[in-house]
């Protein structure tokens, strides 16, 4: 592992990932109220953009093994026909890696984020990124994104490996 | 309330919601295996039907109010111009109102379902149904539908009042 280089998680914010997609969270102080005031919205957190080739919007369902701390990486990968949305069903923080659209990124270009458990993401179109990193066994997130013809992933091998040590939650 | 009749909830299933919309849930037994063998996904559990009328698909987030029993139920809505889902972030229960889209339903059209805690729901374009139901203050739901121009929520009186009653969890 000599030639692995640390890379350190940031708390994810909305500001910080804007290169790389939306934050889904109830952030906003002031949610619409609706349904007689029984209900507060968040409304239209994310840009789902699916249609190209033929495509449509899937919702599915993921489910996780923990990833194993440090973790090393070598690859990542991108969908290049649409968005992905990520939405913990389970509570706990998890762990993103991305670099953004484009040419296949240099490991100094690969960003490391940490959620706060509430929080979802969704990547851009063509978002470079680590497959699903689950917190625990059986974390399972909801995914909203392309289903349809056409090959919608690809695959990138770093110049430098990377590793993220365990961090505290 | 002496016109007030008792609808009982039946537990939620695939079949019997298969009229008023998808239940969004990892229920087969044998799901696909991606991400090297580190994740299980149930693909494409919803039928997400947004585009009429330049609309978009838009992800949201709700917080209710818990909802007060014994409920009554003078009214329903529905949403012409696309489907509806949600998903519970909470793990609780909780009661779902529905009838067939087309004319305003009888108040014997109207079926209550109660959720495991796990099932999400995606209403089908048109399927009426109650305003969402928190089953405790403060519960959050993630929501998939339409957004754009429009108007695309109608409302329908009933010609009896409904009452559900409390229920065991």
């Amino acid at each position: 592992m000599t030639d692995a280089l640390t890379l350190v998680p940031q708390a994810l914010t909305a500001e910080a990932f804007a290169p790389f997609g939306d934050v889904i969270e109830a952030a906003s102080d002031s949610p619409e109220q609706i349904n007689y005031g029984n209900t507060k919205k968040w409304a239209d957190l994310a840009l789902v953009d699916t249609a190209d080739g033929d495509g449509h919007t899937a919702i599915s369902m993921f489910e996780g093994l923990a990833t194993r701390m440090p973790l090393r990486v070598e690859a990542l990968e991108r969908h290049p026909l649409g968005t992905q949305a990520f939405i913990p069903l389970h509570g706990e923080p998890f762990l993103l890696l991305v670099a953004r659209a484009g040419d296949a990124p240099k490991h100094d270009e690969v960003h490391a984020f940490i959620t706060n458990g509430q929080q979802g993401v969704n990547y851009h179109k063509g978002t470079w990124h680590h497959y699903l990193m689950a917190p625990v066994d059986g974390a399972r997130f909801l995914i909203i994104d392309r289903a349809g013809p056409g090959g919608n992933c690809d695959f990138c091998t770093l110049d430098h490996a990377l590793v993220i040590e365990p961090f505290v939650k």
